[in-house]
């Protein structure tokens, strides 16, 4: 694979909802994954525990990916729409954000969220 | 001002077309802007010239803006559809673009832009 390939597969899933196929095949054992606010999670488990988290707290009825987008050696962008309700509200929203990835060997080394003011 | 401040102005300015005030008023002295390729301009006066060397051969039709996305206390994003045309063949095409910027005090210390694979 290339930076290429593994940015089109992380679209390609995403957008397909299958988000979890993304962590389990192409998050690196040391991934850090790190929150608009800066706060990191560190390792391939305790992120996916991470997103599982997440998932559970939502309904989410669509997942709309663009790009990827490309810088330097590597890494890529995207820019995503969850169209999510959380559970414990049913408040119906859009979260639009842009993620930004760092791929080293093939596999996703880093993942940085940034959102919009409002949402964090 | 603040992280979020200069944020809004970036997007306030370049959807009015004024990409040139906010260079002019938010890079700081020492400012690196990072193509895609990754080669970096350093300096103020360098990068708006470089700027000013691309807005010289094309003709922009109109910018959109999206954003700011936030991440850690310094730094934000934007999507960018410049919709342009080449001077030198005219050609009109969409240039869709992500932006990360890094800001301290209050100044933009770096840029880096992400392009889609086929504009690169």
């Amino acid at each position: 694979m290339s930076l290429q390939s593994v940015a089109k597969r992380v679209v390609e899933l995403c957008n397909q909802g299958k988000n979890f196929d993304v962590m389990h095949t192409l998050y690196a054992p040391d991934i850090a994954s790190v929150e608009p606010t800066g706060q990191a999670t560190v390792g391939k488990q305790a992120v996916i525990d991470k997103s599982k988290r997440w998932a559970e707290g939502v309904t989410i009825h669509g997942e709309t990916v663009i790009g990827p987008f490309f810088h330097g050696q590597g890494r890529f962008a995207t820019k995503t729409i969850f169209d999510i309700t959380r559970k414990p509200t049913g408040q119906r929203q859009k979260l639009e954000e842009i993620s930004v990835y760092t791929v080293k060997n093939d596999l996703i080394t880093r993942e940085e969220f940034f959102f919009e003011g409002e949402n964090w």
